[in-house]
């Protein structure tokens, strides 16, 4: 059946999968898909596929080319977003890609580049955990840190588009080596990555844990967050430990930048919280209400888990476009 | 001579002196006075000694009260600025002042009300060392560490008028105990109060240092910063490793938030940049350099003292008064 109307494509590009959205101008969605990345071949390469995704979603969901408003596009890495051109993003081996103008040639319709981070808040603040909030803060949790802030109703992306390296912030003074190279960083603390080199780390010293026999046994080489779950699920002591001690510094990163900031909400997204949820959100809300300078924002600010789940980045991209259509 | 034309006075009440500036419409001073505030005799009293500055400042300029446009008041703490009360101001002992109300009563003009690190920030960003800056972040070292954020052009004041509390940012977790109650606050680690704890425990100890006696001999029973600007001029080893110390937080505290907000400009005020200038500012700069994310923004972000000293906050206050009666 074919669908009338006016539709938008939102595509979250990410560093192991590519996920095309199809939603209505009322955001309700009429399809979507997923594939893998390619970062073999080039972004010639990835640029296509992510082509090829868009119109086969949209196929699939019965939607004629001439219906879609625009292609959004959420891309990891800082974006100049004037010219649509993913300035640098290490996980697709990409630096300065005109991914707007290839992505125009290839559609032939409006195409928007947006910070992956960003996008993901942009879809909670309209439609998600973030909804009415004026000044909302959004952490990302997974292999990294992300944040992203949206002051006086709009994205803040600072003086150069840098804004939101809220996964750098410095917690811990000689704390543990952090991928960027400096020591301490939330990031180096709290991210999957942080909690899997502890593990790690305690196993060798002799600790007892089930984590590495479960990762055997789903066939995992690196602690995902399936295998995090399963392991508190287990009831696994190391697990617990070295989870506690990564939402104790949330925590703390999240009184931080309440303190500097003071949104009314702080929405806590990415692929733990989408696994455990709120049992993941509530010891990190614990210590940072702790930790709040004004005892008083224990009754006003919320700090909760995403609502949108996967498809918040490509939802959120979708909103973006559409603001800036208007 | 009488003067004539159009005049602001900006007060900036602080916890031990009060002063009162004069200006005309371009900002030109032309009469400020100082005086110590009292806090015995309650908030009556306190706000009728603010009259009386203001009267005797505008008295001893030649200018007649018709041709002031407002005053304009830097309090500390949290303010109410649509209703002009000051929530709460301990090292005042005011708790709910209407401060606005009660002064315009007595000098019958407009009066602003707003708070005293905003409009220090707001000085610097239209007249001194932050002019030009879209997006600018102030950092002011004294007894406390306060802060303010300028984005995207304007006073960031967050959802309840709290933001900008930089100094409880936690730099290390489990470090010295803040006055806030909690641990390892930015305020506890680099504040004026901060390094005295640090400088009488190390003498405590054992180690030797001419602190005390310099403060014996300047008749101070605290250590302020013309007590820490003699000792490094003495070239005091203790007062040097304290003050490094204190001066790589601050760094850290800089780049933490260049690397959240992405400004272009992070300004240092405060009694002991005033007196030590840019030897003070130069070794936070390094750190924060060396701290930051982007490499690029070391060309990009300037980390410097604050230009007015003194008069930062009575000027800044008369800034803000004028974009209000716009």
């Amino acid at each position: 059946m074919t669908k009338t109307g006016v539709f938008y494509v939102g595509v979250d590009l990410g560093g192991t999968s590519l996920r095309a959205l199809v939603a209505d101008d009322e955001y309700k969605t009429v399809g979507v898909k997923k594939v893998r990345t390619v970062t073999t071949g080039g972004p010639a390469r990835l640029i296509r596929k992510i082509a090829t995704l868009v119109e086969s979603t949209l196929e699939e969901a019965g939607i004629a080319r001439s219906l879609v408003r625009a292609v959004s596009v959420g891309a990891p890495g800082p974006i100049d977003r004037a010219r649509g051109i993913v300035e640098e993003a290490p996980n697709l081996g990409w630096r300065r890609v005109p991914l707007r103008s290839e992505l125009r040639q290839l559609l032939r319709v409006p195409v928007f580049v947006e910070n992956d981070v960003n996008v993901g808040l942009a879809g909670e603040h309209a439609l998600g955990a973030g909804r009415g909030a004026r000044n909302l803060v959004g952490i990302f949790v997974g292999t990294g840190i992300g944040g992203a802030l949206i002051l006086n109703g709009e994205l803040y992306e600072g003086s150069r588009g840098g804004a939101g390296e809220i996964g750098h912030t410095v917690l811990m003074v000689d704390g543990p080596l952090c991928g960027c190279g400096r020591r301490g960083c939330a990031e180096a603390l709290a991210s999957r990555t942080a909690m899997e080199r502890d593990v790690r780390a305690a196993i060798k010293a002799g600790r007892k844990s089930n984590v590495l026999r479960i990762m055997k046994k789903k066939n995992k080489e690196r602690m995902t967050s399936s295998i995090i779950a399963a392991a508190l699920k287990k009831d696994d002591p190391l697990m617990r430990e070295v989870m506690e001690r990564a939402q104790f510094h949330l925590g703390i990163l999240c009184s931080n930048v309440v303190n500097l900031l003071d949104p009314e909400c702080v929405v806590i997204g990415g692929g733990i919280v989408e696994r455990l949820k709120d049992s993941y959100v509530d010891p990190i809300r614990e210590t940072a209400f702790e930790y709040f300078l004004r005892p008083a924002d224990r009754e006003r600010v919320r700090i909760v888990a995403g609502k949108l789940g996967d498809n918040a980045g490509a939802l959120g991209a979708i909103v973006l476009a559409k603001q800036r259509l208007l």
